[in-house]
């Protein structure tokens, strides 16, 4: 990168002031964590694979912190835009949830940092901190169930269960094939990478819980 | 500690050397885990509390990462002998599960440190050291697992599941309670230190997955 007279990184940030940089440095440090299986890339990394300076980290989100949460913001507005969307389609609440959870089960396995870098974002933050990232990634997922587990009671076809019980169950059935993938291989003689494994896995989960809150 | 021409951490560990001391070690180790619900103390405030120079901690354990795999061999060791009574008990695959469920959630709620110390030790360690963290701290639930699942097929009460997925979708749930602990509080509003949640909880994970594999 060519050094001027005013560093774009001791400037100020503008809105529309290189919106590709920003996403190209999200971007690849999610590549970056996605084939370490860990938040734990360096800076170096990160300037190396990009061809940016890593200089631009810090004008662009502060610190790899600010970068790591502009990560997981990213990535949650998808997945709330697609719950919303669920929400909305046309469908019966067990088409919904056998929806949601192979989303849910892909969703972990194409990004299997998510739980370190959430375990590491909540461990190294304020009380405060901690709430926004609990209530940014959980709150909207919690709705959803609410909603689906009304629409599910109302069909005739699930119990009322506790969406909050709901939540712990399903989320952590789906979290734990990453939170635990050295597992899969070490004591099952398993890949996670396959799609197969997924889609069965997946399935399962959906029949499990699907006839676990049947009515 | 007085202090003696021949310190005892300097000497080889023999068997029945100051049993009480390890144990102590081990047990107060935990304690400060579970206060602070991550593996992150230092040997120093283990002396504090326990009185005991930090330099037994080299000694008996060789470091601190040694104490930890010490107490983890010791939880698994008291786990696996429960689950081994469990498999042996005169009862059905669903009073078997029941048990077993209430066990689980209660044993991640009293040790909410444990995701995190697993985390860590497999985090930090070489292939060969997280595939044996791996082996003993899930094989033994699996074969358990299976035992019951077989069981339960013969009594005509489960469907033919595959443990594997039985075991990610069950351990998966109860872990999830302390993995999201700050969740609890900051987005449903209620404490998992208290009883009744946790045996509420344990109750609607074992009615889900019983519903979920019966036959």
């Amino acid at each position: 990168m060519a050094v001027g007279a005013k560093p774009p990184w001791r400037s100020r940030p503008s809105s529309g002031d290189s919106p590709g940089t920003r996403e190209t440095l999200i971007l690849v440090a999610g590549q970056l964590m996605t084939e370490k299986g860990s938040p734990e890339f360096s800076l170096g990394e990160l300037s190396q694979r990009t061809g940016l300076s890593a200089a631009l980290v810090q004008y662009h989100f502060g610190s790899k912190r600010g970068l790591l949460m502009a990560l997981v913001e990213r990535g949650t507005q998808k997945a709330v835009a697609q719950l919303k969307a669920l929400e909305k389609m046309e469908a019966s609440a067990s088409v919904k949830l056998k929806i949601h959870v192979h989303g849910l089960v892909a969703a972990y396995a194409n990004a299997p940092y998510i739980n370190s870098l959430l375990h590491l974002m909540i461990g190294n933050t304020s009380e405060e901190g901690a709430r926004y990232i609990s209530r940014i990634f959980i709150e909207p997922v919690a709705a959803f169930y609410r909603s689906l587990i009304a629409q599910g009671v109302a069909e005739g076809s699930f119990r009322a269960i506790d969406p909050m019980h709901f939540y712990f169950i399903l989320v952590g059935a789906c979290e734990h094939i990453v939170v635990r993938r050295q597992a899969w291989r070490h004591v099952f003689g398993v890949s996670l990478e396959g799609e197969a494994l997924r889609s069965t896995y997946a399935d399962t989960v959906y029949q499990v819980v699907l006839n676990g809150v049947r009515k």
